[in-house]
C-alpha cells in the first residue's frame, strides 16, 4: 500500500498528485438519491465500483441491506472491515475460492452465483465442511451473453439441484442486463430490460410453479435501475457506479423521466511540463486512469483537453484561445471508466470546501482471486 | 497488499488466478541476451516495467550500472529495497516530492530530469536544503513531443542553469524517442532513431562546446535500443519492456538484424462459466489487464480468442473445430501492454519447469506520487 497522498484537514493544494479525489457534497447526494429513489425495493449496491468500506458503510447508514461484490478476496476485504451482508454476484468454482468463501459464510451472510451443476457441488460440498450455510441464486442470462443459463428450464434444474444440495439456500435469480448499461439511447435502454424484465418473471414463475421459494430477483446498474425498480420484477437493485460516475456514463443520453447522479470522483493531477504554448503534460497516464472507456475529460479548464496517455504522462492540447496554463498548475480529470480507475489507488481523498475530509483505504483495490 | 496467489514449491494447478506469472527461463534469457548486447554501453533499465526489486537486482546482477523509473516514489520504494543508483526519467517539480528526492539522495546516487527553468530552482533549493547532490540530466525532445526541450540552444541554456545551481550535477541529455517504440515497420524506427542521434549529438556538441562536461546521453526502448546502441552517440540504454514483452510488442515488424525477445509475461486465468460450446468466460478482464493497447492475445490454447472484456470478466470465443473448453481450465494469457498490467498486480509468480519458484513483490505497484 503507497502512502496517502493527503492529510485530514489539509488545503487542495497540499494534495499530493495524481491523487483519486471525491467531491463529498455531491457524492453524499448521490447516496441520498439512491436510497431515496429505491424506498420501495432492495438496495444492495454494487462495491467493485468503489471497493472501499467506508463508502460501503455509508451505503448501509442510508438504508442498503448489503452490498455485492465480484471477487472472493473482495468479499473478504469486506467482511474483515465488518460488512454481515454480501452477495459475491459471480460464479466462483475454484475449489480453494469455494473453501474461502464457505470461512466467510461462518461470519457472514455471504450470497453467490451458479450456472452449472458442477459450481453448486462445490458450494455444497464447501459449506457443508464448514458448517455453515451459503446463499444461491441462479444467475439468468438476461441478454448480456456474459455468463448465466437461459431463462426458463436450465434455471429450473438448477434451482431443484441447490434446494437438494446440504449446505446451499436458494435464494432466487441474478437477472443482470449488464450489456444495457451503457445503451446510448434510452429507449434502446428500455427495451432491453422490458425484455431482460420478461425474462425473470417467466423464470420465477416457472421455479415458483415448481413448488420453490423465489425470494428475490436482484440484478440492474447504474444506467437502467430506474428500469428495474419499476418493472415489477425485481426485488433488489445492484447500482455501483451512480456514487461517482464517470465520462462513459455521462455519454449516455436520459429520458426525461430519469434520475441523474452526479460526478463525484476525479483525479487530480499537475502540470509537470509546457514544452508549447498548445501543449502541456500532465503526471497522470497509462497507471491513473483505465482508458478501456476513452480517453479522460478535463472538468473546469476551458480550452485544455486531455489527448493522448503514456504510461505515466497524460498530454493535453492547449486551445489557441485558451488562458496558458503553468508549471504545477493542477487539473481535475474525470475518468472515461470509474471502476477499473480507482482500482489503480490505495486511497480515495475526500475534499469538502477546499479541504479534505477524509483520506478513506481502498482495502479490496487488486482483490483479484 | 494482496494475499500472494501461490506458494513456493507449488505446482501451476495450485496458483490461484488471476495471477501475473513469469516463465524464468524466457525471463532469465531475455535479462541475459540483453547484457550480452550491451557491454559496449551502459545499460540502465527502466524499472517502471516491472516495479520488482528482485528483477532490478537480477538486473544489477548482470551488469546494469543502475535503474530507470518515473516516479518519485517509484525510487523511494527501490533505495528501501536497496538499489543504489537511480535515475527517474521524468520531470520532477511538485515542492514536496523534489524534498523527497533529496532525502533519497542522501542514500543513494539519484538522477532526475529538467525541461524549464523551475525545475533547477526547486531541485537545487532541495538538494541544497538536504546538503546531498542530485544529478540532473536535460531532457530534449528528439520526436516524441512528450516533454523535453528542443535540441540546441535551448538544452545549452539549462545546462548552463544547472552547472551554476547549487547542490545540482549537470550529467548529460535524456533523450528517448517513445513515439518510436511501437512503429511497425522497422525503417520507419531507423528514421526515427537517425533522427533522435541526431539531436542528441548537435546538441552535446553545443554543450561541450560551451566548456560544460556532458558524460552520458542517455534513452532507448525495448523497440529500438539496437539503434541508439549503434548509433555512436547513446551512452547509456534504458529499455524495460524486454524483460516481459507483450501482444503490442510482437506486433513491431523485426529487422532481419533485430535480437528478439521472448514473452514471458502471462496472465494465468481460469474458465469460470461456460454458457455456451462456442463461448467461455474467464476470470480475469479490466482490472486484470490493461487495454490501452489492445485485447490480450490466448497463449497455447487451439481456437480460443479473447474477444470482450467487462470488469471482472473476459469472453472467449471458442471455434467450431477447437477442443471443447471445461470450468475450470487454465487459460494462459499474453498481457496488450505489460507496463500497466504489472501495475494491476501486488505479486509476480515466477515459475520453471511447472513449479512456482518465486513469489516476488511489486514494492512499486501504485507509486503514483
Amino acid at each position: 500500500m503507497q502512502r496517502t497522498p493527503a492529510r485530514i484537514g489539509d488545503p487542495l493544494e497540499a494534495i499530493e498528485t495524481p491523487a483519486l479525489v471525491v467531491d463529498l457534497d455531491a457524492f453524499e447526494r448521490n447516496l441520498d438519491r439512491m436510497a431515496d429513489a429505491t424506498k420501495g425495493n432492495r438496495l444492495r449496491p454494487h462495491a467493485k465500483s468503489h471497493k472501499c468500506a467506508t463508502i460501503a458503510k455509508a451505503q448501509l447508514a442510508r438504508g442498503a441491506v448489503g452490498i455485492c461484490c465480484q471477487k472472493t478476496d473482495e468479499a473478504a476485504a469486506f467482511v474483515d472491515a465488518g460488512l454481515r451482508d454480501v452477495l459475491v454476484s459471480n460464479e466462483i468454482v475454484a475449489p480453494s475460492k469455494v473453501a474461502r468463501l464457505a470461512e466467510l459464510a461462518q461470519r457472514a451472510t455471504i450470497g453467490v452465483l451458479v450456472d452449472a451443476l458442477p459450481g453448486v457441488a462445490a458450494l455444497s460440498e464447501a459449506a457443508s465442511r464448514a458448517r455453515t450455510v451459503i446463499d444461491v441464486y441462479v444467475e439468468i442470462d438476461v441478454g448480456a451473453h456474459r455468463c448465466g443459463v437461459a431463462p426458463g428450464p436450465s434455471a429450473l434444474a438448477l434451482a431443484h439441484a441447490i434446494i437438494r444440495a446440504p449446505g446451499l439456500r436458494f435464494r432466487g435469480l441474478q437477472a443482470y442486463q449488464g450489456a444495457a448499461q451503457h445503451l446510448r439511447d434510452p429507449e434502446a435502454r428500455r427495451a432491453a430490460i422490458a425484455s431482460a424484465a420478461a425474462d425473470a418473471r417467466r423464470t420465477r414463475e416457472s421455479i415458483v410453479g415448481a413448488g420453490i421459494a423465489c425470494d428475490f430477483v436482484t440484478g440492474a446498474g447504474t444506467g437502467t435501475w430506474q428500469l428495474e425498480r419499476d418493472s415489477g420484477v425485481y426485488d433488489e437493485l445492484q447500482p455501483g457506479s451512480y456514487v461517482f460516475m464517470d465520462a462513459d456514463y455521462g455519454r449516455n443520453v436520459a429520458a426525461p423521466s430519469e434520475l441523474r447522479f452526479e460526478q463525484s470522483l476525479y483525479v487530480l493531477a499537475s502540470v509537470m511540463s509546457v514544452p508549447a504554448a498548445e501543449r502541456a503534460i500532465v503526471d497522470a497516464g497509462l497507471k491513473a486512469f483505465s482508458f478501456d472507456s476513452g480517453l479522460p475529460l478535463v472538468h473546469g479548464r476551458a480550452g485544455a483537453e486531455y489527448v493522448k496517455a503514456s504510461d505515466e504522462h497524460g498530454v493535453l492540447s492547449i486551445g489557441a484561445d485558451a488562458p496558458p496554463i503553468a508549471h504545477g498548475e493542477r487539473v481535475w480529470l474525470i475518468p472515461g471508466h470509474c471502476d477499473p480507475t480507482v482500482n489503480l489507488y490505495d486511497w480515495i481523498v475526500a475534499v469538502r470546501s477546499g479541504v479534505v475530509e477524509g483520506v478513506w483505504p481502498i482495502e479490496a483495490r487488486g482483490a483479484l482471486g
